[in-house]
């Protein structure tokens, strides 16, 4: 089955890692990786616009094919794979309605965290210099910090953003449940597969968050 | 069922309206439906923030309950609608891998959609005066135009996010692609049963989007 899949990938994109996670999560190892350069604009390629055609900055990956099917939506991939893949690997939608409204929940929570950590560490790559703001980029870090704190008490969110965040130099001092969460999945195998190259490459990341 | 469920809503919310039509094609007419005033600041009130902390704006609402089980982003409560009532009335997930890997690939689509679509009418509500610049809503206008003809193209979309399209002055004539899907639906049981009262009241909308 896995065999005839195949994923175009971006190191260290969050939505990329997600599909990585549950491919992983549902023993689907055969599926064909290709890890796309952003620096060379292999994420515009003819390949990546023929999939998918919006393509625009670090949006034309991950572009995952099953057969002639083709999913490029992170979000749309997990919900993909589960549904086809009930039975197989670990079941990742639980069954009682209290934990499937919460896991819903979640889940998509997770999407406004992202959104708010793309407004910070994306902002110069989003916003041409003309149109920048000091004020602007700490109203979006302090619109992070807020959501951050929810996520604290929460206790519940998505490894590839939480790992992205402490890549970019967030405070594990500051933020001790996101700390510890992230140290406790860092070594989960489906994680650890979907680990980026560069990051093991360079170990240092970042320190855009260190001040929030 | 339906008569343990409880909906706050927003008039003109396209996120509230996918929750409102989910539980029409459902057949869960019973579920309580609060009409919460933004212009008041209703959805910042002390009962929307105990069951939506982030409360802020336009993102307090919908704001669903099923019992005691809260679930108030949009598409999470879709989810649990349709995987908890399965069987009853219409059913929203098809069964053909081909069919599910689209209707996922375009749910998500439909965010990016929403996205871009807030980034112009939400221009001056989310950015300062001070921080505003012509090129910047210049520059959304262009993406959304862009993504709009992916859409023509799809002929396949999101009914409350077209509808608040033409609500704010799109052509039909430039994209009459969306404009015929418009018309299609919009008298659909379940759509009509969520028409935003003041859309009905005044008929006339904005017109921030009559020149892309």
């Amino acid at each position: 089955m896995a065999k005839s899949m195949s994923l175009l990938w971006g190191a260290g994109s969050p939505p990329c890692r997600r599909v990585m996670i549950v491919l992983e999560e549902k023993k689907l190892q055969g599926c064909k990786h290709k890890l796309l350069s952003f620096e060379k604009g292999e994420h515009k390629s003819q390949e990546v616009l023929d999939i998918n055609p919006r393509g625009q900055f670090r949006r034309g990956v991950p572009s995952f094919k099953h057969g002639d099917l083709v999913v490029n939506e992170s979000y749309a991939a997990c919900f993909y794979l589960e549904s086809q893949f009930k039975s197989q690997g670990n079941k990742l939608v639980p069954d009682s309605p209290a934990e499937q409204a919460l896991m819903y929940q979640r889940m998509f929570e997770g999407l406004t965290l992202y959104e708010k950590l793309k407004a910070v560490i994306g902002y110069t790559w989003f916003v041409p210099e003309e149109e920048r703001h000091d004020s602007a980029l700490k109203r979006n870090k302090e619109a992070l910090a807020t959501e951050l704190r929810l996520w604290e008490v929460l206790l519940v969110t998505f490894f590839p953003t939480v790992a992205t965040l402490f890549r970019f130099g967030l405070s594990a001092e500051r933020y001790p449940q996101l700390g510890g969460y992230n140290a406790l999945l860092k070594d989960r195998p489906s994680i650890k597969a979907s680990w980026p190259p560069h990051w093991l490459e360079n170990l240092k990341g970042q320190d855009n968050l260190k001040d929030i």
